[in-house]
């Protein structure tokens, strides 16, 4: 499932990055959910040619990332403003107070 | 001001994407504040070429942004980290955790 979400974040990131025929093969399988056959068939290329295709996206979207770093920086802030999102739902008090001051701290530091 | 801080970030965002000769430009340029005469003797180019170099730097930065958004989102992001981060200074009252609950909610949905 992590993985799921980071691939989706991977080319919400850098998907503009990647040709127009990448953007448009990877959508074709990733968001419309269309099998190697009938993507082959829609871009008349062989179903290989599909597969070959979309390791190359995967392959790009990772070495931007890992040049980048962006995904992980922002999945860890998302998962700090997710906690303090739960702890406005408490206790409005110092100990609550405190929790949300240091989870924002570490998201500063990390921006 | 605003604008030396946001051609920082973009550095700091899509430097990697840069050579590395570009990079040790922008580097000489503007980390270690040397003039164009200064960095054209360390690299035996002409002062029109470090010109050049530098003007090609900003603008695949500025393309960069102009496709991926990652600043501007990332500016954002900080600017409503650092209001929760100061409120956590004030009273720990109702009114307050609504207005984190808010601020962290927009956040969420910029990420």
């Amino acid at each position: 499932m992590e993985d799921k979400i980071k691939s989706g974040f991977l080319y919400d990131f850098y998907g503009e990055l990647l040709t127009e025929r990448q953007r448009s093969v990877y959508e074709m399988s990733v968001l419309d959910d269309l099998s190697l056959s009938e993507i082959a068939d829609t871009l008349s290329i062989s179903r290989q040619g599909v597969h070959d295709l979309l390791k190359r996206v995967d392959h790009q979207l990772e070495e931007y990332e890992a040049k980048l770093h962006l995904v992980e920086k922002f999945m860890n802030i998302r998962s700090d403003v997710i906690s303090i999102n739960e702890l406005t739902k408490g206790q409005a008090d110092a100990h609550t107070m405190a929790e949300i001051s240091r989870l924002s701290s570490l998201i500063l530091e990390e921006l």
